[in-house]
């Protein structure tokens, strides 16, 4: 390795690594600047170490998991996963030791085994450091799924991470190399990839049902701003609400953008090349956050906050030509969206505002038609375990499929549906975002974390092969 | 006036003259150019004439009408017009005789005298010249709207114009100064503003049900390709496919833009500040061609075309920081819409996809509680019209409102609900996307063609106070 390519490194895991802990300091500081877009620019022209799009891990019969972060989605998650034969989880991390006991009680309820517990702030960097689990599976505040993603697959375990895998470039690229140099998946956890209009509409897609895609929609409109964002109870240190006055753009991309960035072989023969993105001004966080306050003194510190607009639409180019449109409002008062849209050139389908909707000409079908192509392309994974995951729950089912998939793929040394390029992608339109909207909504391209391979890389894997001997327990009323 | 004001306009004049006349020549030629840009700035610093918003005209008893452009839209308008009592249909103008005598026939079903015909393609030159109607009704090709509404209004007419009312930023400009100019009211005829949801939601937003308006969203998306753009007798000598692949950019933007922006009070109390514009790269319309042209050579010269991408989809932010959607699709396969998207602090309405939806909350009202809003929140000129217009028909009635309000406001000195500077600013969506798709989607800003009195003119007024002395005669079947 010649001495540039090395100083580059070392500066960028400099860089990298700033950014990678702790909690932004100045609100607006945070939107991607030009060193950031020049080392990202770099790092694309670089070699890719080692292609983990299709990578195959060791088969790992029984899967050691540990889990950081037991908080209201984390403490969830040990409750599904604990439903879920061929694992054990070993240990249990959060900053909060009473989180750490009730979920104990989750695992005795599930007929498991105490795990080892971790607690406080470094909880997590002990646990990454001693425990010999296989697997991290990472439900922190937004700051941290970098920093732990990174410490883990550092420490010799696979990771998968709540969305975003991470908050900006730097952090970013620094989960691409570390996942190609350790052979460590790191793969995010976007749940809405296994919703079943999701999984219904990506076969469909692979089958051609609605010609060539020519434009896609995907949102996260959900109103959080009384009931989550201002609830004392709901985000550990109110990180959430922080979170809308630190950064102004499309915060939560994912949910809305993974589906479609399916749907459109994202990474995967096509690939995110710029976007643009506008929000407006905010009309109501601010305005509660005085009205909060008016009442209770614990909420002054929150009043005076930039916050970011309510309302961030984005646009996305891809390199064949295709478009995507999101968005992102979690504080206005309206009915939930995801919107998956799906537009080709011989037909459509929409699922938000509901019902779920196709169209293969001007009209949309009837719900009938809509029962048969159920019938006909509910992929094999939904086929195998929808109706349990159902019984499950989390999210009408969509949870516990995520899971049981990650874990059925880990034990049977199967490339996972999500990697690290997915992960890195999807999260940066993030900090790219809010570097558009800090710019008067600027043209601002996408990195290609594959650096090339997208063109030869393959479509997710619709099928079971090789996979599907992961048992699930009785699901306890 | 000094020397150099003197220059300025000159030169304006002439700069516009060139563009405001004949067919474009060249592909991709059209989006804005920097000099356009420049010479729309110095507009802008120069003094607003004389301020045409909540103008009131001389009273015009009995309305003199005269209709260029008699194709399909043309050819319904006589019909619809020729309901309306107060008025006189006094010249009729196409470029091909025969579909002025078939106009005539329809003055003649509707009991009224013959009209003086005009015809070729400076038959509309001839009537602006020649005719003593009050009021000139443009329902020609879209190249031919500016130049017709500049000549009509020069000759002392007031004007009407279907949608756009200028395909370049110069024109839009001309429109405005020779509206001021002579005084003469410029009304594009966007229809959409009178259909009956729109109405009720721009009433409801008026009396705050919506609270602050945060995001709002329009479109026209309609599947023309098939049986419209390549329909050899639909648009005379193919023009609107021409204009497919002679602009990149949101061709048709009013249809969509129109209702929110008088909801926004664009223009009057907020303006459009600027704009970011993306399209898809065509994948339907470039194979249409061919496959028509491998069964008739009269296709041919459609081949080989630069045809604008499918989806194209724009962001407006106005000055007071809310944003705008739009979205144009003419050419893929999927159903109607125009979205008719208002997202406001306390709710939210959306027209499409149908069936029309309005939410106060987390949940869409039912069905009941819907028409409860439209018994309470319906104005006066649908309780006034709505009904007939029903009747007549014209896309369900909207188009009849309109030409009624139209000829009643004329007639009883009323200021129109839509003036040159709407006609202006929502036209200039077309050429400005344009250059934003051009320039890989970089923010431009719009033109303010109020020049400053957006901050103080008044909202569309929704009474009919000193109105509604318009007749209708009987409804044929």
């Amino acid at each position: 390795m010649g001495t540039n390519r090395r100083k580059f490194l070392q500066r960028l895991t400099i860089g990298g690594g700033i950014l990678a802990t702790g909690l932004p300091a100045i609100a607006g500081d945070l939107a991607t600047s030009d060193e950031e877009i020049e080392r990202s620019s770099q790092w694309e022209k670089s070699r890719q170490r080692f292609n983990m799009c299709g990578y195959a891990a060791p088969k790992i019969p029984t899967v050691k998991v540990a889990i950081i972060g037991l908080g209201m989605r984390g403490s969830d998650a040990v409750g599904r996963l604990g439903y879920i034969d061929g694992l054990e989880i070993v240990a249990l991390c959060d900053k909060y030791p009473d989180r750490v006991e009730k979920a104990q009680l989750t695992l005795e309820k599930r007929g498991r085994p105490k795990a080892r517990a971790y607690s406080g702030e470094d909880g997590w960097k002990a646990l990454c450091e001693n425990s010999d689990a296989d697997l991290v599976y990472n439900v922190t505040p937004w700051h941290l799924h970098a920093p732990i993603c990174l410490y883990a697959m550092k420490n010799g375990k696979h990771v998968a991470t709540e969305v975003n895998a991470g908050l900006s470039i730097d952090q970013c690229w620094e989960l691409v190399e570390t996942s190609e140099k350790t052979k460590k998946h790191c793969m995010m956890l976007e749940n809405c990839c296994y919703d079943f209009f999701e999984l219904l509409t990506l076969n469909m897609a692979r089958n051609g049902l609605f010609g060539e895609l020519v434009h896609g929609e995907g949102a996260y409109i959900h109103d959080l701003s009384k009931d989550w964002l201002f609830n004392k109870k709901a985000y550990a240190d109110m990180w959430r609400l922080k979170e809308n006055y630190q950064r102004n753009g499309n915060l939560y991309p994912t949910h809305g953008l993974g589906p479609i960035a399916q749907c459109l072989d994202i990474n995967r023969g096509d690939k995110m090349d710029h976007l643009v993105s506008m929000s407006t001004n905010d009309f109501t966080l601010g305005n509660m956050a005085n009205e909060m306050a008016a009442k209770d003194p614990f909420f002054n510190e929150f009043t005076g906050k930039p916050y970011r607009g309510n309302m961030n639409t984005s646009i996305i180019r891809t390199s064949k030509g295709k478009t995507i449109m999101l968005q992102h409002d979690v504080s206005t008062l309206r009915p939930y969206s995801r919107l998956h849209t799906l537009s080709g050139t011989k037909g459509i389908a929409q699922k938000y505002p509901g019902p779920e909707k196709i169209a293969f000409g001007h009209s949309w079908i009837k719900k009938e038609e809509l029962d048969e192509l159920y019938k006909k392309y509910t992929p094999p994974i939904v086929k195998h375990i929808g109706e349990i995951a159902k019984e499950v729950g989390g999210h009408g089912g969509m949870d516990f499929i995520m899971d049981w998939r990650l874990i059925d793929c880990l034990r049977n040394g199967l490339p996972l549906d999500q990697d690290v390029y997915d992960a890195a992608a999807w999260s940066s339109i993030i900090p790219l975002s809010e570097r558009s909207v800090a710019k008067k909504s600027r043209t601002v391209d996408i990195p290609d974390f594959t650096r090339g391979a997208w063109k030869t890389n393959k479509p997710v894997d619709l099928t079971l092969n090789g996979g599907a001997t992961t048992n699930v327990r009785k699901v306890q009323k």
